[in-house]
């Protein structure tokens, strides 16, 4: 027997991956929420069939959401992660011995359940006794907060599921009131190649330039998501991502890393003139 | 009715396109050609069931190959294309009117044929009167040159089937040899991600870089291609990609391109630490 998982990830384009076993289904309140073994991907998990991470190339991602903000600025002490459940961008800021506390606001309490019993590899993240974790809106989370946060990674789902509410003007209006003076938002912002991701990609980035001075992306080679070419904002309202990145400082902790360096640091912010001319036009 | 083309990208990762059309099928003496008609991709085509290009992203690939040497080194008059029967290489190249003569030599007249007739985004190409083109095996085409090309571009296949020869030692040789003394050497050089492209990455650079004084790689993001990390060669005898680049004088120009620009030029180079790692351990 031959066990295929597809994710369409156009309605005209699928990603079939041959699986070893479907570990676990299971209903959410808010998601369909699958676990899998593959050959090539090694572990990995869907919600409503959509891949979230895989073991294979998980540190992609969560090095590239988290270490940009932690080389611009090394005094970020106080961070808050919207989405993030299956721990993988907490097990990343953890590293750095100078962050005091991480709030964690995933709305599915279930992913986080899953992920601590079969994803380990990102969910060990979640054991740091700094990682406070709260299951609720993330929208309703951030409300209110003033002045609080060094750094606000959304690492969120795609905006077509319990994903869409923070991808608002209000969403990212609260995130600008959450921060500092000298704060920096970071979030997962989808894809320029497929029109499907390239809409949500637009109206993230008209809303953040808006409200932040700095309004930046970058982007990564990330094989598993949908073209493998994945975008980033960078959004804050003093710090500059070149300007006062320090690469001999962030070398000098000496923190290995499979993906993200100093160059790529630099580098990632140089994107293709189609997908500038698609953010220039929102 | 649907109709939906597979690729193989790895033994157990497929990428399915529903097409609107099969538009040809013909058996060279080499390999099988295919065109179709997509949704998402527009016009595209296989050898031996691979894609090559597809309208949608063919820019991508054709001018990350041509024009990271060509701004390196404006004074490149005389190239030689290896492969590249689509003739988008060659396009890209003949926007540049100091280029006064470009031989290109492909193994598979057929290719040629069928792009004349059918990817004519491209083919149109090799209607310059500067292009000259050859029918012939490029390892041999190479061979006993000495001196004559400014740029050498090895616009392969993957090394599983005709294209096997341009990954040998030997072909390099000849392309050194082939090459002034201020000559480049690209190559479309695989992907770091999937075992079955690294392999021979890393056999590709550890022969260029036995007979390349400067030798480095190069990335971009091309969704259609197995993982949409692709890495290309650039390998030379005096010029450094970075240090004689001189960004000013390509952007005076005035070349409209679609993913190319000057910072991406310098960006493409910082390629991620899981990459470097593979490259330098072979």
């Amino acid at each position: 027997m031959e066990l295929w998982f597809s994710e369409e990830q156009t309605p005209t384009v699928n990603l079939s991956i041959k699986v070893r076993e479907h570990i676990l289904t299971r209903k959410s309140k808010f998601q369909q929420i699958d676990v899998f073994d593959s050959y090539e991907f090694g572990r990995f998990f869907t919600l409503d069939g959509m891949i979230m991470l895989t073991e294979k190339d998980e540190f992609m991602y969560h090095e590239m959401i988290t270490h940009v903000a932690m080389a611009t600025n090394p005094a970020i002490r106080k961070v808050l992660i919207i989405g993030g459940g299956d721990g993988g961008t907490a097990r990343e800021l953890t590293r750095y011995k100078t962050i005091e506390r991480i709030d964690l606001v995933d709305i599915d309490e279930e992913v986080v359940n899953v992920c601590r019993e079969y994803i380990k590899f990102t969910s060990r993240g979640l054991d740091d006794i700094r990682v406070n974790t709260h299951f609720q809106d993330g929208l309703k989370f951030v409300r209110g907060k003033e002045n609080e946060y060094d750094l606000i990674i959304v690492d969120s789902t795609d905006p077509f599921g319990p994903g869409e509410g923070l991808f608002t003007r209000e969403f990212y209006g609260n995130c600008f009131k959450a921060l500092n003076q000298n704060g920096i938002l970071v979030n997962q912002h989808e894809s320029p190649y497929y029109d499907v991701y390239a809409l949500p990609m637009q109206t993230a980035h008209k809303h953040i330039k808006e409200l932040f001075d700095i309004c930046m992306v970058y982007q990564a080679h990330i094989p598993i998501y949908p073209s493998g070419h994945w975008l980033f904002g960078f959004a804050s309202k003093k710090l500059h991502p070149l300007r006062d990145f320090d690469a001999h400082a962030w070398n000098s902790l000496g923190l290995e890393t499979f993906y993200y360096n100093t160059d790529i640091h630099a580098g990632s912010f140089a994107l293709p003139n189609y997908a500038k001319t698609k953010l220039e036009q929102c």
